[in-house]
């Protein structure tokens, strides 16, 4: 720790690996990076991963860490709301915030990342070699056996320490698993809806066919459909169906009519501007969506798991990615407090950061019903459109829990989620009740709003006898 | 389904696999039993095992659906609440309910499996084989691998359908794990704390050096020590500890000096009943404290995993075998229903006993805190003082939800623990806040918190959108 010239092996160049690698070589570290795909600047390697995702503050935050802000802001499409398309071809959008500066942003997976390698390599303290698999981490003698997979041969490579940032499949977070060497609490935990990437093309170059700066939603109750718009004018479409409930699902949409009569009946608006739609639907593969949890993330001084590793999530909050920026971020600050080894360093890490990654595996989960179902909920619009109001009317006193979420980023996700659903269920009750109403003075709502929800927070704590 | 004579493979002779034998056996099943351990009726095979556990009345339904309530009856002590002690030595009794008819029961395990064992035998369509561990289950094919201890040789045999009542550590659950057949939805949640068992000696010949019908406790806030009678007049005695941390701990403990401190300290009444506690504690092993969650619990219509092969619990709740007989229960009603096939049964079977699994096991780790730290809690104590008054009051009208869980047989888990927890928070929040007094008259406690339980579980249904 005090010795900066040590070496650091770290597994995965996705996002989460990238930017550490990118901020431990910035910190002095020897860092070197195994990658097991091809590098993504000179392949295009696209295919069965999402090409877009949502990038809001906690992940600019990350980027300012790092003094690429201005450089990913060149990226980004700014996206002010959901785009909400109903049954009959209707669209209304609902703001993110009721503060103008509060939004989310469209960006391409690729050149993100892309952009992080490139910066990372910058540092000649930093190797990244690609193409070189991890199989398994001897998180005992804290070393990692690698398969090349240009010369098909395997390889050990050992290190001060050993950071898995090799995503939701991680073979660190396996080794943990298998090698039964301490009690290793782990979940992976499936949705009964899979997903798949579609695609609505531009209309000529670079010209958007719908809406450029919101996310758009095809809210249908136990299904939807999303996009996201990309730099060139074309937008990312996913699909989100069950595989094998309700009166259409992957399962049973077999064949071209089948698609076709789906689309027809749910989504005509957007089949309008997806001619391409049976190719997309044919080649693209059908993904899961599953959430991960784990916990101890680190094995003494030797190994750490982090980003999707240690803590994979559904999309439904756009907070993968940001998570695993703020995941940096945190361990950054860890750093800086000069702990005495290793061990002590991953401890304080995971201790003060997994009960935030926890809180927003569950908010992804909650989102994924909210998106798909509550948003045409009568009720949940007027508490939208209240939280809206009361955002603009008191910009600095109130943020709903999506903003508290999303852009409350020195707010931990825990403490977000604990009072953004307080929060919630006051609004929520009070509006059922009739307690509140729309019309009422402003300033009233949000003083009584408060108050439910101190008093709700209140009683959950008497109950817990906390 | 139709064909009573089918033949049925159970993996797993324990607690479910032998009740769940003995019942398709008197249903006409032919079931072949395989189990890894020696005959316990012959071979004395507690060594490692809890030797005894609490037995109630779902339970006891179970014994009722086989026709052995009254020989059960025989193996068991009633303890009617728990007997506090506290650091002083000073105890007081808690009862379990405030109707002399309800109370929990000692009994032990190896008798009860015994038993159930010897009842599976008596049908000629069942037979049961010892010392056959189940290596993996190969569940496209309906065939299982076992390796036989005797001849040291592996076999492989099938069945029309092969059920998994292989306990925490299932061969099955882990095939479906490794396989990667299907999404396999899967959860190990460990405690921080582990346990140790050790015993109190009977005085001279079946005499009862503490009180006899009753679950002590030595809550301790961080840690406790529990103890169930045997018919013997032994008690079995459980050490629940952190492993490494708090002032004392499993990783720390590490000589008679600081065990005795130890127990000397916190414990002092149950070490003068112990001369032989420090070579039970180098003796004993200790223990994690595991959750276990997963779905599905079956492929196809091939195999299915039952009891803490499909939902193992921590024992806080005295539930764990409890829940086990229930599956067998309520598998016995699906059978009932004469579906279609293995398929649509297993299907049933889980879809509506999952969320009542699930729910015990949040439950029972909800308990190890209240029976840890909340026992000791004067709020807490006043709510139990308040709900023992009024379920003698009212026994037709209140259940704490203690009983709810524990007496109300009829009732789901899950509805228990959403009444249970709505009613705990209900009162403890209006004793903090002095809207009841336990000096009130009764009646009008009980229409108070009928009512506030009742908005409790409104509100919270409001606030999902429900």
């Amino acid at each position: 720790m005090k010795e900066k010239k040590q070496n650091i092996l770290i597994i995965g160049a996705g996002l989460c690996g990238s930017l550490l690698a990118l901020r431990l070589g910035q910190r002095g570290f020897n860092v070197t990076v195994y990658e097991k795909r091809p590098d993504l600047r000179k392949v295009n390697i696209n295919a069965g991963r999402s090409i877009n995702l949502a990038f809001s503050n906690r992940g600019i935050k990350a980027m300012k860490l790092v003094g690429l802000e201005n450089k990913v802001k060149q990226l980004c499409i700014p996206m002010n709301g959901r785009m909400i398309h109903d049954e009959k071809g209707n669209t209304f959008l609902s703001p993110y915030s009721g503060r103008d500066y509060e939004y989310i942003n469209s960006i391409s997976r690729g050149d993100l990342n892309a952009l992080l390698l490139t910066e990372a390599e910058k540092h000649e303290n930093v190797t990244i070699h690609f193409n070189k698999k991890c199989e398994s981490v001897d998180f005992e003698k804290t070393t990692a056996l690698f398969k090349d997979y240009q010369t098909n041969t395997q390889f050990i490579e050992d290190a001060d320490a050993i950071i898995g940032t090799d995503g939701a499949g991680s073979a660190l977070r396996k080794s943990y698993y298998l090698g039964k060497k301490f009690l290793f609490s782990f979940s992976q935990d499936y949705l009964t809806h899979g997903y798949k990437e579609l695609i609505i093309l531009p209309e000529g170059k670079n010209n958007f066919k719908i809406f450029k700066n919101a996310l758009h939603i095809w809210p249908r109750g136990n299904f939807m459909l999303i996009a996201l718009p990309n730099l060139d004018g074309s937008f990312t479409v996913t699909l989100f169906l069950s595989y094998n409930e309700g009166e259409f699902n992957f399962s049973n949409l077999n064949t071209d009519e089948k698609v076709l009569e789906f689309f027809k009946k749910e989504f005509p608006d957007a089949l309008a501007h997806m001619p391409n739609l049976l190719e997309d639907f044919n080649n693209n593969p059908t993904s899961p969506l599953g959430t991960v949890k784990c916990s101890p993330w680190f094995y003494k001084g030797n190994t750490l798991l982090m980003g999707d590793a240690a803590h994979a999530i559904v999309p439904f909050y756009g907070q993968g990615m940001n998570a695993s920026f703020e995941d940096v971020v945190e361990f950054d600050k860890v750093l800086d407090e000069n702990l005495e080894n290793w061990e002590a360093t991953f401890k304080a890490y995971e201790s003060s950061r997994k009960k935030n990654t926890d809180a927003i595996a569950d908010l992804a989960i909650d989102n994924f019903y909210e998106m798909r179902d509550h948003v045409a909920n009568p009720i949940f619009q007027e508490k939208r459109k209240l939280e809206m109001d009361l955002e603009k009317a008191f910009p600095n006193e109130y943020a709903s829990k999506y903003s508290l979420v999303t852009f409350n980023e020195d707010l931990g996700y825990h403490d977000a989620m604990l009072k953004g659903r307080a929060q919630d269920k006051a609004i929520l009750n009070m509006l059922a009740e009739g307690k509140i109403n729309s019309k009422d003075d402003l300033k009233s709502i949000l003083k009584i709003i408060t108050k439910e929800t101190q008093e709700i927070l209140e009683e959950d704590k008497v109950a817990k006898l906390k």
